[in-house]
């Protein structure tokens, strides 16, 4: 099988071309780069001479060449491209956020200043995160062509750790807040201020606080598993931070419970969580490890282990660890994944495996490197 | 003026010898070390090399040779010191949490498994956040030796973030949510396997959650803002983790408004900030310029500059920045200090400075180091 | 094929658990520790959770279950478990330095302070840098069950560096400085003040200057190396660094080069290198490329590129650039490893497959990862 | 005193802004740049906002309101300026490579393709190295409006080291090696892709090896050292590399010693350093201590400890630590350097101390900062 991947020469493209050439079933390659067209992919990263060689030809020609194609593209720019693949029955797996809102242009709009170009491909596009929607994903491959809306980076840690809560009916009505923390690879491959290095090193911060394009991305998922579950009205709230790290994205989330699932405080004042409260947190565990039971890529914690990104490294694992607060009436989940492997290529991969019928897991095994 | 330093070895210690060498009015020390008596501190801290030089003694021949006494003590070891101090008609500025409790020993006692061995000493002890207790430092020292009790790193960056909300009724009753992140100082100086380089860097994680001791410390304080402010109920909720970083606490904060302060949603699906919103926010952020205009070391951030650690390195400033979510409900405060200097002995030798009437920013003018 | 590990939890043994575990000949592991024995791997390491699961067991019973031992033992501890396989005809493959002095006690000795424990195993072991020893590991593999010496991290990276040099006639007679960093992990897993974060980050220095256990080593090495090619006579300077990251080892070498090899200086202040020196760098960069040429794992850089350990991160490569200085007597090498990889376990692996009979890149053919 | 700096805005003049707001003789600033006239400091860099506010002004209007001047503009462009102060008799500290060459246009050239503008200027220029040209820093300011050519940061580091084993005859005829690793500050404010934070973290790489425009400076000012010396004919091999670390320079100097000052090896294959090479080596550490016993920011680090660039951060400091390889004839001589300070800003300020007069560490008496 020929993998094609448009806008290889990001570190997203990179990332899958890392992880494409140990896939059993990738025969070859075929790469795409509008900035660097008739160059080699090891002139620009040059950890790949020797180990893997390519010209980086037009993305009409990747198209062409592949048998699947994965594109990298900024926001924007890609449909086109997914045009073309639908018109010559191949499917396209798309890393941008231009397929993320199905329909919903408005929203997409608004955030992304830019109108959809064509219309009529979310009838053959889907939303592409496993765990919510393999089936839908299966069912829609089952027909032809399809157009992957991968997820981004936050929405994918953020909106498993919710998940459970909404499809079992944990979380009461209310908002359910997403504070998050990511590695600097997040924000590309191209230099600028916030990512030079003296300016980011040695330093954590917010930025677009309130107003980042992942807040309606993420708002859009959790609102559908409510919908799909136990029908609670879920606002959100979502915060992104930049860590002085590479990869990794660190999500605590803050979800209201009902009364049923609360522990019992300690008294008016804090005090360490009561036993009654940590036996909350035990069932909600379970509650989070029955459901995900069957996911090979979601590990959920045992009591003690708290998420942490570097635990995730160089995996497609998400990892996800339960807490109650001491005054029992908010779910602390935390998640970590590697933003660049089920934040985007892996999971990529993942959908890949999906579609073509292999082993969901194939060419993703990666125990997370240690460091 | 001579100054003491109880614990002076450690990390508190030393920063405590770096900011008050540079102090105009101190004019000698006295380091004491428990567990490094005999030795000198250029050994311990090859920067001091040539430097600034002292033999470390025994806690009690400070407590006989200085002016003021601080004390870099482990909790739940300093009380003994603390008499001896006032008996001697010393000051003692503690940076332990073994006086934050005020007489609330049952609070300190489930958190920190200790009872108060001189509980008669809380007549003498004031939680030491300038920005709160100022009058009270001032009335408590005008009648003698005093115990501060220095508060606690995320303390401080957390309290001081909602202290106006709380004293200018933007707040409503409900539950406000801190999220915090610190460098790896604030661990110590004792290597252990969480701060082991390999372990710690490239990495985020929780820890301690809903179960770290600044939570209950935390609670007090904003329900003492709250009270003497416009008396909304709060609770709280705290997070804190770790990040790849030496210095700097960076807090985001989550704080339900009450109506009159909310802003207005662009729709029921998430947009970007309004006008209104924006109004709002712009509105909210002048309260806290208003709050803290008198304050040297509290610095409001304009619009559109989000707080980051690494803007306050080596400094003893407090950086807030004001956001407002898109849907205008709540109120997101990010905060940024230096945790050894504003969060631990910066704030020391400020309240050092309120007691012995000097310009409170004595010796702590410092512009924050870019890198 | 069972893989037996002994001195499993410790970070070398945890390395090589993460290689076999995608060795498509592995097909089960018996692990061991001494200090953890009776617990599981994903005990020691949650980043193996769900992934990777195994009992920590007694030695023994590793070289009872395995058909091949790896031994990431400290040094001076392992020759009982060596004597063993060897007594059962099984394979010890040693990450220690036990067995990397040949017959020469003395050395050893003088350095590790040990003496040998069972002398007479060293007719059944070899050095196992592949580059050099290919041959030798395989006939002495032929001839019934062997020992590894596996190298050094540092001087796998240096003496792949100068191999060429020796081995083609350029070096003339004289002194060689290999001047190294490395990451941190190579410090190992147990925590310790110079590998403490606050200590460790953001600084670089050297250690052990001039008394470095690896001196005798790279010493050894490039004598046999000069002595089976041009037989220069070359003494060695080593002085090894700390650097704040956690893989990777950079050397920089520099040899004195015969007149033949030297280029010609600008003049007598220095200039930029002249043509003359570029040319004669390109042929001894060519020169470099023929010696290496049928090697998997050295890359020699083109012209332009120099070597950087994060280009050979979680790869078994060692990279290798040449530069001339532009006075033109002394020639630069600089190489670059991953040393936990090339430098230890991945190396150990590719020694497994040279004498299982292996394609020798079985299993270790990572393209280095970006970041 | 009015201090003002051309160049404000990059990092250096950054840098300068905040030693010397916290000098006791500077009483006002006025602040140039090019690029972003009109602008105000504090926008440029956040961490200024509250603590220090100033007009970004034109060159020439800096020039006309200040006593002194500090330019901190890349090479090749200030020399108009340094003209413009000369004939208003004021004095220019130069932090470019602009002086370094005194009247050796030819290098000059060779190394930065540009001719000297106004080649009469060198008459009122002096190498700003204070440890070797103090006295030629006073006699010229007694004189005059002077120019000072502020030392690069590797070749403070390198040189200093250096310095002693020349003027006191330790040093044999040959070539001395000079293997540097700097902070990525020392690449300055651009961002650019060394410098992007995912390609510059967790990775040690050489660049411009043989070929750095360093090289040349240093290669000067130790000939100079030579011949005010002993004599010594030296050659220069330099070889610079960036380490994933904000601030520092860690130079590791291989200098071949006279036989009177060589140690005494083990025996012919290396062995650790007999106690004839430690004696050696602690004369050689006494010369070096006597040698700077008045300089006050000069550290002759003690046996045992080695130079670390984290000891000297945000101080003036130069460490030196002094090594005898096991075989006893090249001296090893590892010093630190903040790249910033020392390096660059602190230094300069430290010139402008001497020449007017002030006490040398006026401004400058930092403890270096742990961390």
């Amino acid at each position: 099988m020929i993998a094609g991947i448009i806008g290889a020469a990001g570190y997203a493209g990179a990332e899958l071309i890392r992880i494409l050439s140990g896939h059993p079933k990738v025969k070859g390659f075929s790469l795409g780069s509008v900035s660097l067209e008739g160059g080699l992919i090891e002139q620009v990263y040059p950890n790949f001479l020797g180990a893997f060689s390519s010209p980086l030809v037009k993305p009409d020609e990747v198209i062409e060449k592949s048998d699947i194609i994965f594109s990298a593209l900024p926001h924007a720019v890609g449909e086109p491209y997914a045009k073309a693949c639908i018109d010559k029955g191949k499917t396209f797996i798309d890393l941008s956020a231009d397929f993320r809102f199905d329909d919903d242009e408005a929203t997409y709009t608004a955030w992304y200043s830019k109108a959809f170009a064509h219309p009529e491909l979310r009838q053959r596009s889907v939303y592409g995160l496993p765990e919510l929607n393999r089936s839908r994903i299966k069912a829609l491959a089952a027909s032809g062509p399809l157009i992957i809306a991968n997820p981004g980076c936050y929405p994918t840690g953020a909106s498993l750790g919710i998940y459970p809560s909404l499809a079992k009916g944990l979380a009461a009505d209310g908002t359910i807040i997403v504070d998050s923390a990511t590695g600097i690879t997040g924000g590309g491959r191209e230099p600028q201020k916030s990512f030079h290095f003296p300016e980011a090193t040695d330093t954590v911060s917010p930025y677009k606080v309130g107003a980042h394009r992942h807040l309606p991305e993420i708002s859009r998922v959790i609102k559908t598993m409510a919908k799909e579950g136990s029908g609670a009205a879920v606002d959100l709230i979502f915060t992104p931070h930049l860590a002085p790290m590479n990869r990794g994205i660190l999500s605590t989330i803050y979800i209201p419970l009902k009364p049923q699932w609360q522990g019992l405080p300690g008294g008016d004042d804090p005090r360490p969580p009561t036993k009654e409260t940590e036996a909350k947190e035990a069932e909600i565990r379970q509650c989070y490890q029955d459901f995900y039971k069957d996911e090979p890529f979601v590990r959920i914690l045992p009591q003690g282990v708290f998420a942490a990104t570097g635990r995730t490294r160089l995996s497609n694992y998400c990892d996800i660890a339960i807490t109650l607060d001491q005054g029992g009436k908010i779910l602390i989940v935390t998640t970590a994944i590697d933003n660049m492997v089920k934040g985007a290529s892996g999971q990529a991969v993942q959908n890949m495996n999906i579609i073509l019928g292999y082993q969901e897991t194939e060419g993703l095994e990666f125990i997370p490197a240690l460091f």
